[in-house]
């Protein structure tokens, strides 16, 4: 239907693409795929209970106040809990560095409104999380890519791309979305450095990190930067960081929170005022109650147990099922992996044949900023059973050898 | 701190200013203050037993459903309530019309984000919602303000003011926030003429259609637009309609929705998709379990009743305590009245001394976009017991004259 408004749309609607991911979340639905696209949890971890008990007392003792409008900032017991949580991995900061968000989605919105200007040059990781894209090519930022390996941003290119005029690097150091890749000890170290050097701070957007299930925890950049900065090891202010409860409670209540400057959070609320008011005030008061008397650190453990597992389970099917020539990550945490396929492959077609054999996943390039990635693709490992996973994996690989089988016959 | 980021903000941040209404909450917290600054609800009208059943039985039979991530369009059975009770004021549209945000709020962030290109000119009321301004300040948008008076947006003034070229007209047709007016039928009817003329297309923000105490329901603009353009009244789609479940459950719980022709609908997914990925899932299904069995409906009887009363308290108590040369509007439904103070007195000096005798109210500036409004003022009446009112415009009945005196003693 073609109306007055037809003829309307901003400029920046051009930059704005759909997630391939968000168009697949339509087939998960069906019951018979089996999935590894998408980024979701298993929903046999969800705290059903706990959930249920933190509603039924936030409405018993604070009931009104839980459904009333609220400040934009967010709920002070909240911060504080996660300013108490931050401490404990090195990240000095008060409540009032903290703002909470709907989802980490909407601070990367967030800290697209307040920074960049169109054509801004932001670093990232190639490839990079998509959702940060699609959130900054809203504000028409232009994107520099720097390629990555099996240690993350490779910091040799990162020094040849880096510009004292760039509008910041934007990082995701633990288990990588997409690849699953940790950024190195060594390579934080690089990556501080030369953003010092030149004058560029960072975002460093940690979903995942608190889900490790083997090797030792890697000082987040917000605590390395700090330490380099600064005597006694307190904020320095330079690296933004982003968690979220997405993974560690559930993401369809929507809690997220960044780490910022005083002066940025309070950029950030105005932006926030205009954006949403302020996050559920409900949801918020129910994750306190949650999490209050130390149940996330227990419920971290049965989730880093079962996605272990599950993990373990896909990579011991794709070392079972996979042709020769089809490589992939071994990530040590987090909920994905990345798997790479003979170049004459393009993983979008592949996925067209996937489908027909019910098993879904994403294609590499939406990833990437360039076009590259067309043979790749995103596994998730978080969300399908044990027993899925490894029919799945059996499912993908058939239909990998039967594209590699007609592409040889041509 | 002066950090890496000071020298790096977008240069839209210029135009994003706080909300006076949003600071002004923190003096609503404390509990000696009668607070008439904000929008918010009364807290005795909360459905705070049927959100707790609703909680329980959506966690207990969709759990790991309602935790989990969802579809940016919003929950369809959601989505489909919705469409049905707008069909019962004659908007006749389908879920697909219709796309569930966080608040209100959000719509107007997203309109803004997939319309507004720096410099576009939109027409609003004069004063109109600082909420909608504050959002599109973000996008360098230029407003154009409508007088307006007790029949709403002047249409005389309208037909001069209006190009071909401006972005879109922005109303708020039902007990306008800040005013409380409402726009008469003829000037609905003069609207939708000029718009069409014109070929310039309108957003209606309708959060508080539900909550009349007096008078007759006016049909919807997007009704008589629809009308005037189709025989059979179907949506015409040059009208952009919002409604939030923030006045008729509780805003805490940050629900909204947009209806829109299906071409808008899916760039503001696009934009929703960047901005926050979805709204809470968990809200949506509890929303929904509220509503399902006509619980709303019967909800709205309840809270007209409180809030009527509440206004009738405040008009009379105006009526006794009220100087002379203060005047005031009689608002047939809503949440807000407005006043009108002599010329000579600045209503945000007014305000610090009002706040000194625990009374607060919102000063009439902020929601005019050229300065104006130094003498008004915006009352708000839902949120305040009878005695508060009461209490609460007396005291201000002499802060005001306090200040009418010592003026004519100097």
């Amino acid at each position: 239907m073609k109306t007055l408004w037809s003829q309307r749309y901003a400029q920046r609607i051009q930059r704005m693409k759909g997630s391939a991911i968000r168009e697949l979340l339509k087939f998960t639905e069906e019951p018979d795929v089996i999935s590894f696209a998408g980024g979701m949890p298993a929903p046999e971890v969800f705290p059903i209970e706990k959930t249920k008990e933190a509603c039924i007392k936030v409405l018993k003792e604070k009931g009104a106040q839980s459904l009333q409008y609220s400040t934009t900032d967010g709920y002070v017991p909240l911060r504080e809990m996660i300013a108490r949580h931050s401490a404990r991995y090195g990240i000095e900061v008060t409540a009032k560095n903290i703002l909470i968000t709907s989802g980490s989605q909407q601070a990367l919105d967030l800290l697209g409104k307040i920074f960049i200007n169109p054509g801004d040059h932001i670093l990232v990781e190639s490839p990079t999380y998509l959702g940060a894209l699609q959130a900054w090519n809203a504000y028409q930022a232009e994107f520099i890519p720097v390629p990555f390996d099996k240690n993350g941003m490779v910091t040799d290119v990162l020094k040849k791309r880096l510009r004292a005029s760039a509008k910041f690097i934007y990082v995701l150091p633990n288990f990588q979305n997409p690849t699953g890749v940790t950024l190195s000890y060594e390579r934080r170290l690089q990556l501080i450095e030369l953003a010092d050097k030149y004058g560029v701070p960072i975002i460093e957007d940690d979903p995942y990190g608190q889900l490790r299930y083997e090797g030792e925890n890697l000082p987040a950049i917000i605590v390395l930067d700090s330490q380099t900065r600064t005597q006694k090891a307190c904020y320095s202010g330079n690296v933004i960081y982003l968690s979220t409860f997405s993974k560690i409670l559930a993401p369809g209540i929507r809690l997220a929170w960044v780490i910022a400057p005083l002066e940025i959070i309070q950029k950030l609320i105005l932006a926030k005022q205009g954006a949403d008011l302020h996050t559920a005030t409900f949801n918020q008061f129910v994750a306190y109650e949650i999490g209050r008397g130390g149940f996330i650190d227990e419920h971290v453990k049965l989730i880093r147990r079962v996605y272990r597992e599950r993990r373990d389970v896909m990579l011991n099917a794709l070392q079972k099922y996979m042709p020769e020539d089809v490589h992939w990550t071994h990530p040590q945490g987090g909920l994905f992996l990345w798997v790479t396929l003979p170049e004459f492959i393009d993983s979008s077609e592949l996925l067209t044949e996937a489908l027909k054999m019910k098993v879904a996943f994403v294609p590499g390039k939406p990833f990437f900023t360039q076009g590259e990635g067309k043979s790749s693709m995103r596994l998730n490992f978080s969300n399908a059973t044990p027993e899925k996973i490894n029919d799945g994996i059996g499912r993908l690989a058939k239909v990998i050898k039967k594209c590699i089988a007609t592409t040889r016959n041509k």
